[in-house]
């Protein structure tokens, strides 16, 4: 078993010197933050996932749950965690401390969500769902509801999950036929059939609160007509007693990773007996559920990182101890074997891992800052960071998804034969990511998202947001030469964008909206690899900030070096796949477009 | 369950039109092989496979034969499929008919190992390894010895492996470290152990040949002292009785993929008995193993593409039955919904898919019919397609295996959260897939093996051979008004990967090997794409030809309009990717090699 998934040095170089999260304990309401409580706690989340989290990774891979008689067993260490989880307040971290929250900002949680997730990314995934479905009862549901489910989530005796997904309409939420009949007091009476519910029933907790999409009888049709209910497995009668409410599990899903965390087939109201309690307005669920998705996919893109993270350390570890062949200027066989990690094609390897890891992990930082932006300011400042959120939230979903899917590949390569076996995590790791790209909207559906709804958002105000942004790291990184010629790479980058972006809206404005977004994938992948340019520029400059003033030494030395080596790794590498993307967007032949004459694929 | 895993149509096009691979037969030794006794055989080979390897292919996977009481049992599909191989005359297919063999091209042998492959490519190696390690007896070994193995090797009743990789050496050959002792008569003691032996011991065979690199007491160091010796599981006493030879399992590898084909830890001698028979003679061993390494990395190859046939097979045909959301141009909810094979994002996935598969299988062909000729040809003749086919097996072992990943991947996509679970086959095709890249030399290694040795091979002679081939197609391609956007742009790539090779040729030159070589990867992928593209552009101009001169209609239309589609699609999609490598590879900034001063990655 590899021992390091995670580098503190480098979350904390990234939160405190590149994105200056202790700067929102200036505000009232993050005022315990400051960069000394950042570091105590990623240092205790770091201890918190050595004991809780990764001792139990492997094994809960090879023992999944099954669905006997009706109950799904999970893991014995899964009980444990949530109580664990809940003492150390991880599971109501964002909320407000009235509700028993620490008011923690995002900036920091995201570290310690990287860390957990990094140790074992299918196991913080009961916990995550239970914030966030907490987190959008708080937000939406009367003040009756909050106190009804609060605590017992928050204290991980409760699960939340999210339920959207149907099995006729997979993506195609407007397609959802799961029915409420209103019965008064502001309840409903549910009917419908739920896939794919993460967390959905199991055995380590009291109950499972589910937030549910469904239509209220006479709603409108599509997603106008689409609302949100508290679902709970168990109804909590007047006098606490629990009364089973209708919520079966139909299947449990057997999966090609995750499979510690059990993804459900529900049936809801088969007995016509199942109780839904409207949050907020009928009709407006999928808005509501908004604030949950796009939590849940910065947490998502959060979580490809971190298992890069991991696959990244492993790999790591083993090219460091590994002698195998001799350098190629020097292939004596009487000279004793020099180690893998030595080997350009092997270094090569494990760059492009920490490119993508770090890359990816400081622009989910960036985000989780705006985030907390968002919750602070107010006016034209909020909606600033608001729109930032909103165009980058697709990206930070998608980059450390798919790319992390091929840095864990990397990472497998690096081991050779013994990456394919069991005897080291890397192959749990390469199934757990490919979830990634899936979950939350797949990368097809974030990519329309970006460059269909967010790119063209208020006249592109959020693009101009974001350049001005980048244009402010750029001016940074001006200061030291060394990096001038990374920033006329991003300067000429950006531009690149710029004429994209307007080919493609030019497209728009004529109406053929399908064709507009037939290559927003390639889209996507351009422009998730500039926003990671930006932010290897931006640790570059700081490093080099660092590297100048501070005359640091030895590992720190190293540590500082690094970082501005492995931004010229992601210059050198990864910033010229957009030379292709770019003329494949420029290019007007269409070949993806059904038509009436179908071309057989 | 998928049903279609395999287009014999295409095979019997990419055989018999695109590389008229007929033609062998009007050589002697290819005699009975016309284009009818081709597609009888194709036919034959699908059926073979839905009856032996297409039904058992989930189950394999999910029943992963242990190693019991020094048992290895695998499932019980395999001794009947063996027995049914040994009777089809497969496992002798390409050997010579006066040692029970058929003789068959590999050109066409190719095409039959694509159909057992897709439809069960763990399965498939069992008997591929017999093949292997029997055809390599055949050319090197002792009269004596082709007598007493190869009639039951061919008869499916004993096992053949190849064994190279030691603990300490994996891929570094120039250190392995098991010795052999001559004892005399031809006869050696071995001692050592080996690791990662696909088949290496299980119990549906009476016996297993395994063909083992060893070194003679006293022999070279490094590659130049090693030798190849037949080392049976049981040896054969005069009277036809079997005698233990000391050759233990120590252990069976847990795997991501291939989990029906048990892959061995094995010990020889660890009692002092293990015999070995040496082929050929001492020292030579390498070179005889490559034989075996060559014809086994175009196995890879095909393999490659196989398991991405019958995952693109499985997700178009989810694609044409999975209704979901609407076209965006035409979004009404009151609307049905459409199949998601009309979205744009998924048409491009399935053309990804298609455009691997059938390229990659075209490219194999190529090589296959290369291979045929330097069996039949002589002299300068003979030499240039053995230099053709030096060039590009380390292509053909690659692209398919790193493009089959990536091209599963996209089947999986198609899928949504469905390809994520085990009630369809991506899942099982993306495990399988992955150790494509690591079977029989690493990427890495065939990337050094392309750009160090093949490239610069007698002043470039495979070069130009190679190009001289490529031209040849483009100047047909020329007839075709249609295809001269696509002749420009492939004239334009060969180009560049002239003045890129230059370039580096330069490093070389200068003595800087592994300067050189450090970015053999990219090299490989510039390289592998051209080659493809190459292909594509070939098949597109017999697709024109046909189309033009014999009207066909209905599905034969679409077929041949769909193949210049496709082509269109890698030209578009694929093709640009050259842009972003050439320059990289073009850049003197130096990032992946060890220093004095090292920075940690």
């Amino acid at each position: 078993m590899a021992s390091k998934y995670v580098s503190l040095q480098n979350l904390k170089f990234t939160l405190n010197r590149v994105h200056q999260a202790h700067e929102m304990s200036h505000y009232e309401y993050f005022k315990d933050y400051d960069e000394d409580a950042i570091n105590m706690m990623i240092d205790a989340a770091k201890q918190f996932s050595d004991t809780y989290l990764f001792p139990f990774y492997e094994d809960m891979d090879r023992n999944e749950p099954e669905l006997e008689d009706g109950v799904v067993k999970v893991h014995h260490s899964v009980k444990p965690l949530l109580e664990a989880m809940a003492e150390g307040g991880y599971i109501g971290a964002g909320a407000p401390a009235e509700y028993g929250g620490m008011q923690m900002p995002s900036a920091l949680s995201v570290a310690l969500g990287f860390i957990m997730s990094a140790a074992n990314n299918g196991a913080m995934g009961f916990s995550g769902l239970t914030a966030g479905a907490a987190n959008l009862i708080l937000t939406f549901a009367k003040e009756e509801y909050k106190e009804k489910y609060i605590p017992n989530m928050f204290a991980g005796k409760w699960q939340g999950t999210m339920v959207l997904t149907e099995p006729q309409a997979g993506s195609s939420l407007s397609d959802i036929t799961t029915t409420a009949k209103p019965i008064g007091d502001g309840k409903y009476r549910l009917t419908g059939q739920k896939i794919f519910i993460s967390g959905g029933d199991y055995d380590a907790v009291e109950n499972i609160i589910h937030l549910v999409l469904a239509r209220v009888e006479g709603a409108p049709k599509g997603t106008k007509g689409i609302s949100l209910f508290i679902v709970p497995k168990y109804r909590i009668e007047e006098n606490g007693d629990f009364t089973f409410n209708d919520v079966t599990p139909a299947g449990i899903y057997h999966k090609l990773g995750q499979k510690g965390t059990p993804a459900m087939h529900l049936m809801f109201g088969e007995n016509d007996d199942c109780e839904g309690y409207l949050v907020g307005e009928e009709n407006k669920g999928l808005s509501y559920m908004f604030q949950l998705m796009n939590e849940a996919r910065i947490l998502v893109g959060l979580g490809g990182c971190a298992i890069a993270s991991a696959a990244y350390y492993a790999s790591l570890e083993y090219a460091n101890e590994r002698p195998q062949g001799r350098r190629l200027n020097d292939k004596d066989p009487d000279q004793p074997q020099t180690l893998i990690v030595n080997h350009p094609d092997v270094k090569r390897m494990l760059l492009l891992q920490k490119s993508i890891v770090e890359g990816g992990f400081s622009l989910v930082a960036e985000c989780a800052k705006y985030w907390d932006y968002t919750r602070v300011l107010e006016g034209e400042e909020k909606e600033k960071y608001e729109l930032l959120l909103e165009i980058l939230t697709p990206v930070v979903k998608t980059y450390p998804s798919e790319m992390g899917i091929v840095s864990v590949s990397n990472g497998l390569q690096v081991l050779g034969g013994s990456g394919f076996c069991k005897d080291f995590p890397l192959e749990n790791y390469y199934r757990d990511i490919r979830i990634y790209p899936l979950y939350e909207g797949t990368t097809g559906i974030q990519s329309m998202d970006l460059l269909g709804r967010k790119v063209t958002m208020k006249q592109g105000k959020a693009v101009k947001y974001l350049f001005a942004e980048v244009n402010k790291d750029i001016e940074a990184a001006k200061t030291y030469p060394e990096l001038s010629k990374y920033v006329k790479i991003l300067e000429e980058k950006l531009q690149v964008l710029q004429s994209v972006t307007m080919k493609l809206i030019g497209i728009a404005m004529k109406g053929n909206i399908e064709l507009f977004l037939s290559d927003a994938n390639l889209y996507m992948e351009f422009f998730g690899t500039i926003a990671v340019a930006w932010q290897w520029l931006k640790q570059a400059t700081t490093a080099k900030q660092i590297l100048l003033t501070e005359n640091p030494q030895g590992e720190d030395l190293k540590f500082y070096e690094s970082k501005i080596h492995t931004m010229k790794f992601f210059f050198a590498y990864e910033v010229p796949k957009t030379l292709g993307l770019a003329q494949r967007l420029m290019d007007d032949e269409v070949l993806t477009i059904a038509t009436e004459r179908e071309v057989a694929v």
